[in-house]
């Protein structure tokens, strides 16, 4: 079984730069307590649109892949590397929905899909809910955050 | 004190099956970390509605219920008892909400009251937020996502 | 360092009693287990507005900042003390937003900003998300739910 950090480069993927915000956020991007770490919520910053409006399935599954890639830097530039996480455990996803959308998790599943990719099934499957909202900061179409299991 | 499957019985509940989902969520519909157990969010798949729509608080409360119950057949299709989740923590739950409804916690309240009165108070009654939303997967009216301890 | 108590004398903040609910939520206020306590969303009851319509981020922020107190008040009520958290884990604030609204860090920063100058960088810096959604109970602007660490 490769390790994550050797799955990334098997697959290609070269993690992206952690977008500027456009706004101060005072929070921490990664808490950790109790052997968890707390991922704050994390979108593509830059991209916007909003569900069975301006955004296609499609769009939107490539922008909760975007994100998942946002989050593993995420983790990199806490521990340069993506083992120190042991297990994903939680993921919430929301998703800017026009009126009548109703298919957030297949959205969602652009993250997890990405997770899964990279740890396996075993580490990277993690309880998850897909919710509909109207707004997201920065008009941004998905936030997801996370809790994951580090050791 | 009856244990919560003796509690079941007494109620003269008979859980509902899981219904078909309409998508293929990549998800762990239960995952267990460190004595805690994530359930991913859970809602009435086939019902369809919006709270101060085309959806009464009564019926909200009602698909709220519905939705604890199908919380209690993960439980049971994960361990075979309800017994083994010690205490329910956390409870997280979304109400899809027309213009100015704001009585999503009376909603919420269908999933909570069920589960204490399966549990007890001691180790039903748990932590809880109740939030407003336009749009839920499959146009479900509620969706709840929970944290418990097992043992 | 002064405590967290302290410094709430030394900011000369006092904190708001409780509002009286609107409605009876099925909950526990504060729920501890583990050695995290989860408090179960909060909001200012009694100001109602919707951000970006009729609210402005300054109006959301002191908002925010009023859940905050009532956040510590309830922690005070529970222990009588608020050093008996050890540090603020992870908040989850959602906002009442209108349409293309898209500044929920900004307002969600009331909350945080007043967590941080009570219990200071280390112990009040906590993950944190900030979601846009359509509809709060009773149209709170705001409500918060939180994880913190108790010792």
């Amino acid at each position: 079984m490769p390790s994550p950090d050797q799955r990334l480069d098997e697959l290609g993927i070269e993690l992206p730069r952690f977008p500027e915000l456009p706004f101060v956020p005072r929070l921490r991007p990664v808490l950790v307590h109790g052997g968890l770490a707390y991922l704050s919520g994390i979108g593509p910053i830059g991209v916007t649109g909003r569900l069975g409006d301006t955004m296609t399935v499609e769009e939107g599954y490539a922008a909760a892949r975007e994100t998942a890639l946002l989050a593993l830097r995420r983790i990199v530039d806490e521990w340069d590397t993506l083992d120190r996480v042991e297990r994903w455990v939680k993921v919430l996803g929301f998703v800017r929905s026009a009126e009548n959308f109703g298919e957030q998790p297949a959205v969602v599943n652009g993250f997890t899909d990405l997770i899964v990719d990279v740890y396996g099934e075993e580490r990277g499957l993690a309880a998850r809910s897909a919710i509909g909202v109207p707004e997201l900061p920065a008009g941004i179409p998905v936030e997801v955050e996370a809790i994951v299991a580090v050791h």
